[in-house]
């Protein structure tokens, strides 16, 4: 083995690959929307899921993991679009002919298999499950076409504790993934309470309820004047364009604006303005007795109205839910790409949906969970400098000089490892600069030098790569850190580890 | 809420949903050779994933995650059946026409990422990943469609030490995921010792040579003589039924018979045997040289033939691999479904492939790696008795009897969890016998009851679940246990959780 073939991947030889197109040869892409993730992205995606994990578990909740295909007939109507059954998702026909779909969420394949095993199940029966899901939509940035969710759900309860339970578990999950205390508010309406409002603001069809839901969607944007021209008549915008409104007369407009201004000050003082807007309709006491049971039980967990709050312009979803609707926006203020300050927003969801299990066993079963987006949570910790994930340090790099000292270089890797240190021997084929090069661009924190002179001497020769960061970095001063610090040093082999660990605890 | 709706999940309810087949409602049903998986069995595989996470990070290899699709044309070359380009495979066409396949391993899209990234990736590339698979085959017992798979691969040396590496690492991986130190060995062939013994014997057809190794893959069934007959004219069975042989006169035969038994003793035994049965022939000696330097370093490693052995009759994969072949056999004997003592086989294998990255970039780059099933290692290490998950615990259950109580429930159940105490409130609608049987069912170590006297008192009381479960399974003797450990004691509010976890710690 002395004469090791030359590495392939060198840049030129790549470069001459790049160019010489063979059409025979296929591109190496990903699909559209489809990313790969590397070291220190994975490592705080996977801090997030073990902390989450680690809270939920503490709660009660068992972890479940369901294959990623469904039997299209099982998602069907859960899909994002009714209409088109087969749009939105990734379709194809198994061979027996029945059309299977890949998941495009965590809810639909519990709410299958809550139905299947519903009888051997203890009940009320909580599970959470993290995993990949899939929708088949146009990508964009920051717009993938599969990505990770992180599900909590409870399953057979009918009760307002429930919901209350899943807010505070979601808070205090969020926080262990990193999310400093306070920096996300959970926001909490009821479907009921906005059909009471409807009945008590007089509105009799699906189409003017509709109406009155899209002009509320759009508070923040117009805010409550242009709100109340969309509720009435209609609003004509800047470029003179105008939109029908929802017909409301004035008071019934007024009665909807109040209702969606309900939500300041604490939990209490919403409930006790709630009641007066929307007081009197059967289905809006029900809401407001919800929302109160919920307020107890949350003030029971300790979570205050710094955390978890009711929110009655929060309307996300309201088709899908059937009672309780929470929205998780993050208050932490981060930098967009061009520096400027932003607000993250949502960050997940959830609510109670009583309608999904019946869909297999005809059976209202009542359900309720939380839901965030694994990725869009390491996005907002990472700007906000909150990752768990541990400080990016390459291995511990033991230079190779000599095929026939090979034995040797591993000798000191194995012995590194068996300490902790993450340790490798260099197994490319280039010299001595190069090798350095690699350690450096590893992120590596030493090189450990083992030459004949050390060899025949007993020692090693440790090369401090951090401390070459910090320099070349500017972060530290040169004069300071070189007097106590030094560049490369020389120690008896028996010191190696403790010689590298000094280097490792010294940031 | 005092009149809360009753369960709908209740049994009587269920049987009449299951009994009223409604041909409009669609079957709550998994697709075939797909699974859920609950509980205990995710924590099993988790924690071998992080186990061997932590191992191969402390080598050096960082983790990838790509994305489930690749596009079909840059897995073509690698579908288990080049024949039949989307056989085998999960593959769909996009909306722009390209078809797409989800990935049946975790090298061909670790290819596809190395020929796109080789500019800007250290060299070598050395990333582990884990995560589904599938493969669109028939399902059957223990056959999914959908799978885990763990591997590691060092993209871009040529040296026999990667190859080294890659095995001693995969044996401190197997060994941190909870199997007994010896019992798994890594088996190591390499493809150039056999095409040297082809050249020896006198092998001169790709036909011939396809004969010979099935031949040589039937010794575990037929041993020698039947092998030897294999290799010359053919053979006939008990049925009378005659295979045809590869035609070797007897010298050449003898030759691949002593080839196949060289794997005897130790490392270097082998090589010794090895080099009088093909030695002379050059690609026969680079396969020589290559498995001395692998001998060399794995010692260096301290991989003895305890953990690694050279054995010549392993043929699996050789016509995808390139060099050495790897293939981690259990030695543990574990008792299959009907008692019977069963060895485990093979959990994993790997090998050199210098081909796989060229088929983009036309560049020949070197690769080695080692690959193992999840679920497979997961049901060994349970079958023996070693997995390294929790024992199966439920949370404690704090008994809810009384709606206008349950701040009091969830304050307990917050202090327990507090202390690190897995802890809930039952959220159902059911009384006291049905809560116990609940918490029984979900294997809770202990229930909390804190009734009006309780709180008219400021104590709690609190049964022990696990003692309960324990002396319904005999496991111990009653009188004596009956003496040490309460069956039920109240105790002061403020020795909650002092008393729980007494019930913890004492099994």
């Amino acid at each position: 083995m002395s004469d090791l073939p030359a590495l392939s991947g060198d840049t030129a030889a790549a470069k001459r690959a790049a160019m010489t197109s063979d059409p025979s040869r296929p591109e190496a892409r990903s699909p559209r929307g489809f990313i790969d993730r590397r070291g220190r992205d994975v490592a705080a995606e996977r801090a997030i899921l073990t902390a989450v994990s680690g809270v939920y578990e503490q709660w009660g909740f068992e972890p479940l993991e369901t294959g990623a295909f469904e039997y299209a007939d099982a998602l069907g109507k859960f899909l994002p679009d009714a209409d088109r059954p087969n749009e939105g998702v990734f379709a194809l026909q198994d061979d027996d002919e029945q059309w299977m779909a890949l998941r495009y969420d965590l809810t639909a394949p519990l709410a299958r298999f809550a139905a299947h095993n519903w009888e051997t199940l203890p009940k009320p029966f909580r599970r959470y499950a993290y995993g990949p899901v899939w929708r088949n939509e146009k990508p964009g940035p920051g717009r993938f076409r599969e990505f990770w969710q992180c599900d909590a759900d409870t399953v057979g309860s009918a009760r307002p504790e429930a919901d209350a339970e899943i807010i505070a578990m979601a808070v205090e999950g969020l926080e262990a993934a990193g999310l400093p205390a306070g920096s996300a508010v959970i926001k909490i309406n009821n479907r009921k309470l906005l059909n009471g409002l409807m009945s008590a603001a007089g509105v009799d069809s699906e189409a003017q309820k509709l109406a009155v839901l899209r002009a509320v969607d759009k508070l923040d944007r117009l805010g409550p004047d242009g709100v109340r021209l969309l509720l009435g008549e209609g609003r004509k915008d800047e470029s003179g364009d105008f939109t029908k409104g929802a017909g409301l007369n004035a008071a019934a407009a007024e009665r909807v604006l109040a209702f969606t201004a309900a939500g300041v000050g604490g939990r209490s003082d919403t409930l006790a303005r709630l009641a007066d807007v929307i007081g009197g309709s059967a289905e809006g006491d029900e809401g407001l007795a919800e929302l109160a049971a919920i307020d107890a039980a949350l003030s029971g967990l300790g979570v205050g109205p710094d955390r978890a709050v009711f929110d009655p312009s929060v309307v996300r979803g309201l088709e899908y839910y059937t009672g309780a609707v929470f929205e998780a926006e993050l208050l932490l203020s981060t930098l967009d790409e061009k520096g400027q300050p932003m607000r993250f927003g949502s960050i997940g969801g959830g609510g109670r949906y009583d309608d999904l299990v019946a869909r297999f066993t005809g059976e209202r079963t009542p359900a309720t969970g939380f839901s965030f987006g694994v990725s869009r949570l390491a996005s907002a910790l990472k700007a906000a400098g909150r990752d768990l994930a541990q400080a990016v340090r390459g291995p511990v790099v033991v230079i190779a000089f000599d095929q026939a000292r090979m034995a040797d270089y591993f000798a000191v890797a194995r012995e590194l490892r068996a300490t902790g240190i993450a340790a490798e021997v260099y197994l490319g084929s280039s010299g001595m600069k190069a090798q350095m090069k690699y350690a450096d661009r590893r992120l590596s924190p030493a090189a450990v030098i083992v030459g004949e002179d050390e060899l025949a001497a007993g020692t090693v020769t440790i090369k401090d790569l951090d401390l070459g960061r910090a320099l070349s970095a500017k972060v530290t001063d040169n004069a300071e850190w070189r007097g106590q610090r030094p560049g490369q040093q020389t120690v008896p082999r028996a010191e190696l580890t403790a010689a590298v660990r000094a280097i490792l605890d010294a940031d």
